[in-house]
C-alpha cells in the first residue's frame, strides 16, 4: 500500500519540542504543504480532515479509541495558540498516514519529528476530535459558552478526580490501536510545556454504531445497547440533535457538546443475574438485541410493552421530551482491581446539541430509577466543547482564541 | 458467516459458577461432543485447540492479547481439576467460536452460560494457552520441574508484586481484542472460588512475528525489534530451543517455558534522544529496520558492524552461547501514570525449552550493558511451565494431575 505509507517529506521544518519553541514550530508547520489526496473509504484509508464538523463525531465509528484529557500548564493564549496550531498540522499529517514534521537536514542529530511506530501502517480511518473543558475557558479567562456547564453531581456516581476533568481533550478513534496510541503521543509531545496528560483511557471494542441498519456491537454485558442511536448520514437529526446551529458562539457553529463517562461495570456481579433478569433491566432479548414485544433489533420500542425501570424505556426520547444523544462508547478492560475482578466497562461518549436536552435528562432519569444501576458506577467524567470544522489553513479552535 | 458464529448447543450442562458445584460441571462438559470442524486458515477463523503442542506458541502471532496470572484459592488438586476440565471444555468451545456451556431447559431463569459478549464474532483465531507457575507446585504439593524456577533478580528490576508471579496463567491471543477478553472473563467466571485474578494485561499491538519474510511489526519506540525470532513454520529450531523433549518431565513433553516481563518504556524521555543515538542503540535503523551494515530488515547482523553496547549485538545468540527464546509481545498502554506520562511499554512473552539457556543469560547480558536501559524498566514478571499439547477427551495440565 504505498500510497498510504507514511512518506517522510523533505521539506519543512521540524517540530520543536518544548515550550520555547513551540511558538516557532506551530507557525512553520502550518506553512506546510497538505498532504496528498488519499482514498476516504478505501480499507484502512483516510478520513478526510478539513470540513463543516470536526470529524470523529459523525463518523462511521472506528474499532478502537485512544481519549486523553490534558490540563494546561500556562495561562498563556499566545503558548495556547502555538500549541493547537501545531496540533492541527500535526493531525492533517497523521489523519493522512503522514509521519508528523517534514525532517531536516542533519535530522540524524535530532530527535526524530515522529516517534516511528506507525511508520508503514495506513491511515486505518483515523479521526482526532478536539474539545475545550469549562477550566480552559476559566484558565485563559475567555468567555465560556453557556452550555458548557460543569455537569451536576448524579445519584451514585462515585467519580475519580484523576479520571474526571481536563482543560482540553483529544478523542482519536481508528480501526488500528496502534495508530491511535501513536497520534495521541505525538499530540502529547508538541504540547509538552503547553499542556499535559491529566488522564487517557484506551477503548478496545465500539460499541455503538453510526451506520444505518448495521446491527450495534456488545458490551461487556453481552447486550446491544443504543440501537436507536443517530446514523451519521441523517443530516435533520445530526442538526437536530448534534450540530451547534445559530445560537452560538460563533466558533461552535457545525460543533458540539462532548460528554464522556467512565462506567465501571461490576461484571462479575451481572454475570450470575438470571437471563430473564439481564433481559428485564435492558428490555430487549439478550441474543437478537429485540425490544420486548419485538422479533428484530430494528425493531420499534413500544414503551408500553417494556418494564417500568428498563433501561431501554427509561431513555427512550419519547419518555424524555426528546433528549437525544449521538453515543460513540467503547468498552474497556484495564487488568484488574486488586480484588480479582476485572476493571471493565464501558467508556461512554456522548454528543449533542446542548447538554441540558441531551445527557443530562437521560443521566437524570437513569440515575434515579435505572435497575441497571446495581451494576454500574460512573467513575469518570468530562464534559468539553468541540467547535466546528476545521477549514483548510484555519486551526482547532482558532474562531475562540485568535 | 453462519458457519463461524457462535451457536448454542441445546444439549450438555450448563456450567455451574461456584466452588462446590465446579467439579460436577467440569465432568458434564468434558462428555460433551467436540464442536463441528472450522475452516483453520480463514479470515477471523479458528485455530485448533488439540494437537502435540498447545496453540499460541509457535501460532502465527494475532494482533491482540488478554493475558491473566492467577492465583489458586485452595489447596485442594480435585477443585482444580475440576476447574481445569472445565477450562479446557470451555477453551474447545470458545476457540471454535462457540458459546460457553450448552444451554438446558429454563434457562432464563439461571444466568447466562456465557457472558455474550462474543456472540456472533468469529474466531479470530483465537487461542488460549495455559501455564504454570513455581507456586502452583508449592501448593499443591506437586514435583516442581527441575527447569522451573523463580527468575533472579537481574539489576535495575523493580518489579511490582501486584503485577508479578501468579498460580497460573493463561495467555488469550486474538485478532480481536473482544474475543480475547471474553475468554479470558469466561476462564475467570468458570474459575470463581478455586483461583481468582491476580493481575491481567491487555496489549494491543503485536512486535513480534513468528511468520518468515514478514515484515516485523515496530514497538513503540519506533522499531522493529526481534527480527531474527524463531518461525513457527521452522521445526528444527523450534524443537532445538522451544519445544521441551524426553528430558522430561513426561507431562511437559512438547510443552514450553514462558517467561512474561512487562517492560515499561520512559517514551518521553526516549522522544527526547537523537535518531542516531536511537539507531546506535539498537543498532538497527530507524526506518528500514536494517542492521547496521546491511540495507534491508532480513539482511544477516554482523557482530563486528554493531556498536559494542547495542541491543541487537547483546542479544545475539551468537554473543550468548546460542540462547535463543521464541518471543510474542505486545505492545501496552495503560492509561497515564499520573505523572503527565503515559504508561506504556512492551510486554514481553518469551517461550524456550529452558530458561537457563533462554531468557536468563539474554537478559543478564542486557541488564548488564545494554544502552537501551536508561529508556526501560522491567516492573512485572511472571514464570510458568506451559504444558505439551491437550489431545481431545484430554485436559490442560491431565499429565501432571491425573
Amino acid at each position: 500500500m504505498p500510497d498510504l505509507s507514511r512518506r517522510r517529506l523533505l521539506t519543512g521544518a521540524g517540530i520543536a519540542v518544548g515550550a520555547g519553541a513551540a511558538a516557532v514550530a506551530g507557525a512553520g508547520l502550518v506553512r506546510q504543504a497538505q498532504p496528498a489526496p488519499v482514498q476516504a473509504d478505501a480499507p484502512g484509508g483516510s478520513i478526510p480532515f478539513h470540513g463543516a464538523h470536526q470529524a470523529g463525531i459523525a463518523t462511521p465509528v472506528q474499532d478502537r479509541l485512544h481519549f486523553a484529557a490534558f490540563d494546561l500548564s500556562t495561562d498563556s493564549r499566545e503558548k495556547v495558540v502555538a500549541m493547537l496550531k501545531a496540533w492541527t498540522a500535526a493531525a492533517v499529517r497523521l489523519t493522512a498516514a503522514q509521519e508528523v514534521g517534514g525532517g531536516a537536514t542533519g535530522a540524524e542529530l535530532a530527535p526524530p519529528d515522529d516517534t516511528g511506530e506507525a511508520i508503514g501502517l495506513p491511515a486505518s480511518r483515523l479521526t482526532l476530535t478536539v474539545g475545550f473543558g469549562p477550566s480552559f475557558f476559566d484558565k485563559l479567562k475567555l468567555p465560556r459558552p453557556d452550555r458548557l456547564k460543569e455537569l451536576p453531581h448524579f445519584p451514585a456516581d462515585k467519580l475519580d478526580p484523576a479520571r474526571s476533568g481536563g482543560d482540553l481533550c483529544v478523542q482519536a478513534c481508528a480501526d488500528d490501536p496502534q495508530v491511535a496510541v501513536h497520534a495521541v503521543r505525538n499530540l502529547v509531545r508538541i504540547g509538552f510545556g503547553t499542556a499535559s496528560v491529566r488522564w487517557s483511557q484506551l477503548g478496545f471494542g465500539k460499541t455503538s454504531s453510526t451506520t444505518p441498519d448495521a446491527q450495534t456491537p456488545r458490551n461487556l454485558m453481552g447486550f446491544k445497547d443504543g440501537t436507536n442511536n443517530i446514523a451519521g448520514t441523517d443530516h435533520k437529526q445530526l442538526d437536530e440533535h448534534v450540530w451547534v446551529g445559530d445560537e452560538g458562539p460563533e466558533w461552535m457553529r457545525g460543533g458540539s457538546y462532548l460528554v464522556a463517562r467512565r462506567i465501571r461495570m461490576h461484571i462479575e456481579t451481572w454475570d450470575r443475574t438470571s437471563l430473564k433478569e439481564q433481559e428485564d433491566i435492558f428490555g430487549r432479548t439478550k441474543r437478537e438485541g429485540a425490544p420486548y414485544g419485538g422479533t428484530r433489533e430494528h425493531d420499534p420500542v413500544v414503551l408500553d410493552r417494556m418494564p417500568i425501570d428498563s433501561h431501554v424505556r427509561l431513555a427512550n426520547p419519547a419518555a424524555l421530551g426528546g433528549a437525544t444523544i449521538l453515543r460513540r462508547g467503547y468498552s474497556f478492560t484495564d487488568g484488574s482491581d486488586g480484588l480479582g475482578r476485572l476493571d471493565a466497562g464501558l467508556f461512554f461518549l456522548a454528543y449533542q446539541r446542548d447538554p441540558e436536552k441531551g445527557f443530562i435528562p437521560i443521566q437524570r432519569a437513569l440515575a434515579a430509577k435505572d435497575t441497571l444501576n446495581e451494576y454500574i458506577q460512573h467513575v469518570g467524567s468530562g464534559v468539553f466543547a468541540c467547535p466546528g470544522g476545521v477549514r483548510p489553513g484555519s486551526f482547532w479552535g482558532q474562531g475562540l482564541l485568535d
